[in-house]
């Protein structure tokens, strides 16, 4: 089983800060992260994932001063990710990089730099961009539509992986004696010339330990899943119902199938929302708690934003969610959303806890063992290959994860018991590519 | 006196790399840039300094095989530096940051990160980039122009700086009880639209440690001085005469008097390539023996590219420089070289020589006292603020540094003995700014 721990600061429920336990300046607290990473290398897992956006998620500031979960203070994740690459050892570094407002000479050279900083540990969530609110902060007039955002991502993403591979790994000889630092036969230039980019290269650095740090991908809408088949490792997704799970995994093979690359070679992981309890009654204590903390403005004002930066004021807040009108924010987050209200016939306040806690993902409530249960009941019958923990509070929810879920992970022979290799893709087991 | 310790990752001579006591891999080794971290600061240098190109610097591949510091294989500098954050703890950590090849929003928020996970040790080295190669990386046909890169420049430094005050520093109250994150009231947009940038922001970060991170700025033309002046905190400058170093001074000073600033708020450092010996025979011998590494061509290629990207073959390599043809690269260090190369008379051969160790910048050899009576020089007739070292190799050339020549200027009374400040502005002796 893999296993990724996302990180949002204070944890992933929208009222996580508000929490007695959690630092309440999360986001910008280096402390706090280096004790989540050391927490999460003790307990073996995969990788850790740090979500992004350049802008705050919405324009009221009002609404915003309420949350900590919007953007609106949390450390840029690739510098980040750097000064955790020198606290660990051995766990996999991954940040969100939007292709939408981003450079993809830049983002090649900083992920690949972060690969050989940390010997091998870094990987990329490639996204288009959801935040309609950054194109103001990069000169645009609005946000693209999101056709223009997939064709931009896969074009972004054939001249990174391009650039990753324009040095030979035997390149660098370094002969002092004769005075031969490199072998000049041994790089190439790129030479890309595309729709949105013109890139030359090479790349101003060796090709790094993983060869392609590895790729994450977490669009489920069809331009999505096209994008992931062509390009990701791993593929993160917001599931909560099996049926849903198997469709997903099956069209996400069958995409990679498509685009000439082995089906098995991708990680399809389902994001988990767990509030873990020594009973069932601690851990849905530990839920309700969190929910306690949710003003109806701020739940209403996320469920909003999820649902694409729609406007529901003015409705009933124990009436069912009226018919949206279209938006240009993420689709498959939105349509997961209102799938899951018209499911479970959920009115709007009903739904915005739901919102404010898992947004969409899947939640697991209760003891290890029976978290151990509903784990293996995906990952048994060979649906996920593994899952994102997405802890609800931090730095509570991983030492719970940690401490109480894994060893009954491990007593079942599901996850491993000390790291084998030295890099994400070791971790993984994910071939290096060759050039 | 202020000091900073500039990083080419083997020494700043061409031929560090061929050097016997240089890690040959220098550029990609973190356990490298750790251990001179490390020493810079138990030196109590003010900062590191890290130059930074976003392609190598040529085309040539059969050229630049022979060379390692054209920026053929460096880490990323800000991934680097959040590294770098972790494994320090009282140096300022600056690096180079090109205004011709960034987005203003992405810096601001890069920049301000490393502030906040270093605890206010950030600055930037803000640059027009003068490296032509870089603009087939970024789709452009080719490099901008000196006026244009520098008209840029100022407008992405107006950007950065407006977007590290949109907050006020008192508006993160994270009252829990009142679910209070932040006070809308304390924050505001930019709204900034130029010609070269529209950029709405806030930044989507706290005001930083430092409030601005320290900008250094190292251009010495006419648009370089007038961009120092309204925006550097530090400025650096390639001088090796006395009279150049005073002019330009005063220079710089007036012009951030015509901007409308302190001129006395400007710290002036002069970079400074010493080799350093228990004798002076030692450090000549030193000397020496990285001038003997050089090859020719090597040599005659980095003259070459110091001077703009000219083509110096069939020039007679005992005669002297040619009239060169206009370039499009760096003006003031290409005046330098050629300023040099008429001063002192030199041949072609011998003006390689010169470049490819102190390239312009002011070259010591000596013993301890006799350097720091040539640095007592400059600093003690109120010329400069201080210096920034370029150990012509490394570890050797900055370990000889702090071994030797810092415990003499402490003898002097010129150099702290211990960090009285937390934040690069209290070692620099810089107000932080108010917003």
């Amino acid at each position: 089983m893999r296993l990724g721990a996302f990180l949002y600061p204070a944890g992933y429920h929208v009222a996580a800060w508000r929490h007695p336990d959690v630092p309440a300046d999360a986001g910008m607290n280096f402390a706090h992260y280096t004790e989540l990473a050391r927490t999460a290398e003790r307990g073996l897992f995969d990788f850790l994932f740090l979500p992004d956006s350049s802008a705050m998620r919405g324009a009221d500031m009002t609404e915003l001063s309420r949350t900590a979960i919007r953007y609106v203070a949390q450390f840029e994740p690739l510098t980040l990710l750097g000064a955790l690459a020198a606290v660990t050892e051995r766990i996999g570094l991954t940040a969100t990089v939007s292709s939408t407002y981003n450079e993809p000479y830049h983002t090649a050279r900083m992920v690949a730099s972060l690969d050989h900083i940390s010997g091998g540990r870094a990987g990329w969530n490639l996204v288009t961009s959801q935040n309609p609110y950054e194109a103001y902060n990069f000169g645009l007039p609005e946000h693209p539509d999101h056709a223009a955002r997939y064709h931009r991502a896969q074009e972004f993403a054939t001249v990174v992986k391009g650039l990753w591979d324009t040095w030979h790994d035997d390149a660098w000889v370094r002969d002092k004696a004769a005075g031969q630092y490199f072998v000049p036969e041994k790089v190439g230039p790129l030479d890309h010339r595309g729709e949105h980019f013109s890139v030359r290269g090479p790349l101003n650095m060796p090709r790094s330990p993983q060869g392609h740090p590895v790729t994450i991908q977490a669009g489920s809408s069809g331009p999505g899943v096209d994008l992931a088949g062509a390009t990701a490792d791993v593929v993160f997704t917001a599931q909560h119902r099996k049926d849903d799970v198997r469709a997903f995994a099956e069209d996400v093979r069958a995409s990679a199938e498509k685009h000439g690359r082995d089906p098995e070679s991708l990680q399809v992981l389902a994001g988990v929302f767990p509030f873990v309890g020594r009973t069932r009654a601690e851990a849905e204590e530990k839920a309700e708690r969190l929910q306690d903390l949710i003003e109806p403005a701020v739940g209403l004002s996320l469920l909003a934003s999820e649902l694409g930066h729609v406007d529901l004021s003015g409705c009933d807040l124990d009436g069912p969610l009226p018919e949206l009108p279209p938006s240009n924010s993420g689709q498959s987050r939105r349509d997961l959303v209102v799938r899951m209200a018209a499911d479970e016939n959920l009115s709007i306040r009903q739904l915005y806890k739901r919102v404010a806690g898992s947004r969409g993902h899947r939640q697991v409530v209760g003891t290890a063992a029976s978290i151990a249960d509903e784990l293996e009941d995906w990952f048994g019958s060979g649906l996920v290959d593994g899952f994102i923990v997405m802890p609800p509070s931090l730095p509570g929810g991983l030492d719970d994860f940690v401490d109480l879920v894994l060893p009954e992970l491990r007593r079942r022979g599901l996850f491993r018991t000390a790291y084998e290799g030295r890099t994400l893709r070791d971790h993984l087991g994910l071939e290096r590519p060759s050039r």
